[in-house]
């Protein structure tokens, strides 16, 4: 890294800093950042500084947000009876892109993981139970991952809420759409069978 | 993107512009960025304004600076009778990273690209005629890429040094190092076969 001059070996090192980019990437995009116009990069550094100093958590559902309240939250034409429980942010935007969902989100911010040491506690499903208790929601639907933690996660949610008057729901699990079934596993397969209707 | 708060999808606008990063890697960036400290996300910004705002070229052999001289430039160490002629910098950092070269270097800027309408005064050979005529210049090393545009813009400059004092030679071009020659193209055989010498 000696060639470099320093201020390119320092933005080199901080974007090899991110996820899935090594050093000859960081390179690459130095040189690129380099080449750009002085307003590009200076666009590029103000939307990090920003976000960082604007972005924070939807006070009623923790989605990310500019404001108090996040744009889900405050749209009336949402139907508000209805909360999709969620294991992070990334998830509730992979949902709306689907256009799947019409109701309001809550997001948990994890899963239980004993092995890591993440008990209910860690996670908001205090929160979402007194959502529930609060706002008149009449169904959860619970569609947290399909993999061990969001599976026992989605458990003990639905013990929580048991008593509660809220009809609790589950995403539905089986052969992903244009799958071919030769390539899907037997834990999915076996799900898909037994999770078969009438059509 | 309707689904993020503003401050996110400026941010993942500004990083998909970058080279190789597509929309997911953007939004998966940002997501890590929006989870780093403080102090870390407003480094990597202060990196990028910093580039911009500090790095020059040198003003001898055009390669990235902090400074007006170069740190190669100022190195009394280095031989200063010989220049390494490249395209841009990131071929002196391939060099440099190599370590095969303790002599100083010239930067094109480019390659001549009729096609691209790039002709010997868009790029640094006039700049480079002069360093041979005042520096005391005893070789010049051709270390354009292997390309045609490479290739011919080293047989130009190769052509307009031809009546000064100084010996102008190519890097060899030949099966790389650790190849199978079985997955060698053949211009690059027939090179190699051409550019043999005794052992």
């Amino acid at each position: 890294m000696d060639y470099y001059p320093g201020s390119i070996k320092n933005l080199i090192r901080d974007l090899a800093r991110l996820p899935g980019i090594g050093q000859k990437t960081a390179e690459r995009l130095a040189m690129h950042i380099l080449q750009q116009s002085d307003d590009e990069a200076r666009r590029l550094a103000g939307s990090i500084v920003d976000l960082k100093s604007r972005l924070r958590l939807c006070s009623v559902c923790y989605a990310l947000s500019d404001d108090t309240l996040c744009r889900i939250c405050n749209d009336p034409s949402r139907n508000a009876q209805v909360i999709c429980v969620v294991e992070q942010p990334a998830d509730l935007a992979s949902i709306e892109k689907a256009g799947a969902f019409d109701g309001r989100y809550h997001v948990l911010g994890g899963v239980l993981s004993p092995m890591e040491g993440i008990g209910p506690d860690d996670i908001r499903i205090a929160e979402l139970v007194n959502r529930v208790e609060t706002e008149g929601i009449r169904e959860v639907i619970l569609a947290t991952g399909t993999n061990v933690e969001g599976e026992s996660t989605a458990a003990y949610i639905a013990n929580r809420l048991a008593s509660k008057p809220v009809t609790v729901t589950r995403i539905a699990s089986g052969v992903p759409m244009g799958g071919d079934l030769k390539y899907v596993d037997q834990v999915t397969l076996k799900r898909a069978m037994e999770s078969r209707h009438g059509i």
